[in-house]
């Protein structure tokens, strides 16, 4: 399995217009297994996605679904960094979805 | 909604037992609607664990369960450090559990 946990940082006032965008046609991802979308409480930038997939082929064809680049489309302008990048390797744990 | 994500790094040569101890007994905890367990492939004692949970008080109180306090007992001493730990506010996202 491949687990991705990702920090970025939005535009000044823009976190909820980025989030809305990344929660965008995300249900229809073959082998996206969990992905979570959340806001840090002590950064009114800052937003944190963690994502488990069955393995690293599912989440790079994520990428070129049309649903996923048209929101990267949409996303980009509101970015303003990306603060952490960490790629896991998943054990196990509760409240996975099956594979989409 | 409540989450948390947090790095710890295992006793050296000791992170899969460690690992197990951390999946032993979790899926009997109400509120958890997510808890993903996973190696990190580039520091080889070190452990990323990702949550969300329906309120930070479900989470609370998952920490008096008796199978979490017989898990937290047995993983103390195969515990080096603490080297994260992120509290946030998970908007949405894909493949959460119901409340337990």
């Amino acid at each position: 399995m491949y687990g991705l946990i990702g920090k970025m940082t939005a535009v000044a006032g823009q976190r909820d217009a980025l989030t809305a965008i990344l929660l965008d046609g995300i249900e229809a991802m073959p082998g996206c297994l969990s992905y979570v979308v959340a806001r840090d409480p002590k950064d009114a930038d800052a937003i944190w996605i963690t994502e488990v997939w069955d393995s690293a082929d599912s989440h790079r064809a994520s990428l070129a679904l049309p649903q996923v680049q048209a929101a990267i489309a949409r996303a980009r302008p509101l970015i303003a960094g990306f603060d952490s990048h960490v790629e896991t390797e998943p054990v196990g744990g509760h409240g996975w979805a099956p594979a989409g």
